[in-house]
């Protein structure tokens, strides 16, 4: 029996998905562009010019502004709409898509302000009950070019879990289930810290061994916060923790490795933003964790050094010296 | 009060951790030399030519071949002799060091033949019952230079771990303690299988993702082969299992990853190895583990498919196809 499959954002990741979906020839698949002229663009050229260059679109691909069109006769929704756009993209559609559709999220981040991961807004906005996460190591470049990528769907709901392995499964793509949609909401948000702290210690060029206990380190500071809020511990160490976070904090193309970089190399933060165009998730997410883990009564020493530099122009190297200054513990100190 | 310390082996880490431990001026350090040879151009040069290049070796540390001026007055022996030489070298000079000494091994790796552990091979051939692990992510030509490094030292006897901690640690140097010898042993030995494994990635050019997916599985792998031996789960999550991991895997100087990467590219290991004046251990611990892990019937999927391409001439793109078209699994199974 075929299956429909519906997906709402035409970002890089959600071009990629389509196209992995796509592979099947039982899979029928509609992808959304929220903006008429990225919709326009992509339908023109059926390719994705700015995000996934070099890379067709099969003309099996459905690609559309209209969401009724979309989302009709779809098994499940898939919301590949970065969470700063979440919520208001979501309002705007949310008469056209039925409660009763399981979506799967691939957002990574949480909301400004209201600290809500993505499927509870999923579940907020379009009252969804069946919601699941697919999360883990997965640039979007790699994928839509075939090279292998192995994540994590993560529902309440075994069964659906299951149901998006097997949906999304190929020979590249290979796909674990889990139950901790918390842990792996959280995880995806707090590696994006660690990406700019990763990128500090490589631009004060400290070394491989700095950067590996770094990490090491990081895993500890994320499990210890994500467990305080619900999440599973193992989680921290699986593909949308550790696998998600050496990604992050190795490639060279990550953005908030990137703003890490400039601050180690000595640039200010508001230099740095000037020249942007695309946001790095990690320097929201800084501030808003720290501060949920000072209200918490959390130790977060790297979290707190990359809150010290981004916003209190701390010098990047007296926030290493004081990381490796504390008072020395016991390893498995939680 | 003034501290003695004995360095059996003068190879690149011997030297950088006599370094290390000479930084402080209540130090005592003396590093032995097991060739005569090395000695002597060691003594001349006052500098590690070959290992260490470029770095000088401080009038105050004691350089010799006379075991017995070396271990004169220590307060720790530390054994940074390779696990393949260990049990012939601490045999030539077991008559010089006293049992009552504590011993740290810096060594990693496991004996051929017996599966023997460093520390097993240091109570056995010394008689020495104070026994401690340092390990980590610490290339010594980073820490020779004065880059950062954090590592965990680990002993069954607390005090032990707390004192080499306190003397080890400086503002560039942090050391956490553990009290998981086996855990701390085991994995420093396992994830140079995985260095191979990562090389292969990188010679088959399969991406970020698939290199940090395959890292988060090795870790899992290796902490089931771990605990099946008595170690304890969250080691191989810390600085000596994920932490050494990384930096073998990232770095393009590790010699296992070096052979991965050239099996990746299509060349054949006899080939590889008559070019190579070192020693990849993994080579050899994958033929180990891989033995033992079928003793014990414990499913090692990256260990194997590193095996067969090693032992095997398996193509390791098969490899990889092999290892993404297991049965999909709960992430949480172990």
């Amino acid at each position: 029996m075929s299956l429909s499959f519906a997906i709402l954002g035409d970002g890089a990741w959600g071009t990629a998905v389509a196209l992995l979906l796509a592979g099947r020839t039982d899979h029928r698949v509609a992808l959304w562009s929220a903006r008429a002229e990225n919709g326009r663009i992509l339908k023109d050229r059926r390719e994705n010019v700015r995000l996934l260059p070099g890379v067709p679109i099969p003309q099996s691909v459905l690609l559309s502004t209209d969401i009724a069109e979309v989302v009709s006769g779809a098994d499940l929704i898939i919301a590949a709409i970065p969470t700063v756009y979440l919520r208001a993209t979501l309002k705007a559609v949310a008469g056209a898509v039925s409660p009763s559709l399981p979506v799967v999220s691939l957002a990574k981040g949480l909301e400004m302000g209201t600290f809500c991961r993505p499927t509870v807004i999923l579940e907020e906005v379009l009252e969804s009950r069946r919601l699941a996460v697919l999360s883990g190591p997965s640039h979007a470049e790699e994928v839509s070019r075939g090279l292998p990528a192995t994540v994590v769907a993560a529902s309440a709901d075994p069964e659906l879990a299951l149901w998006i392995q097997r949906c999304f499964s190929t020979d590249r793509f290979r796909v674990y289930t889990s139950s901790d949609v918390v842990g792996v909401e959280l995880a995806g948000a707090l590696k994006n810290i660690m990406g700019i702290a990763a990128g500090i210690a490589d631009g004060l060029a400290l070394g491989d061994n700095a950067k590996s206990a770094l990490l090491t380190r990081s895993l500890v500071e994320m499990a210890r916060f994500g467990v305080a809020l619900g999440a599973a511990h193992a989680t921290f160490f699986g593909l949308a923790g550790l696998g998600d976070l050496i990604t992050t904090c190795i490639s060279p193309h990550g953005r908030n490795r990137h703003v890490g970089y400039r601050l180690g190399r000595g640039e200010k933060l508001a230099e740095i933003l000037s020249g942007m165009s695309m946001v790095a998730e990690g320097i929201y997410t800084t501030r808003s964790v720290h501060a949920k883990a000072a209200q918490m009564g959390l130790d977060m020493p790297i979290t707190t050094e990359v809150y010290r530099v981004l916003y209190e122009d701390k010098d990047p190297l007296t926030a290493v010296s004081d990381l490796m200054l504390r008072d020395p513990k016991h390893e498995t100190s939680v």
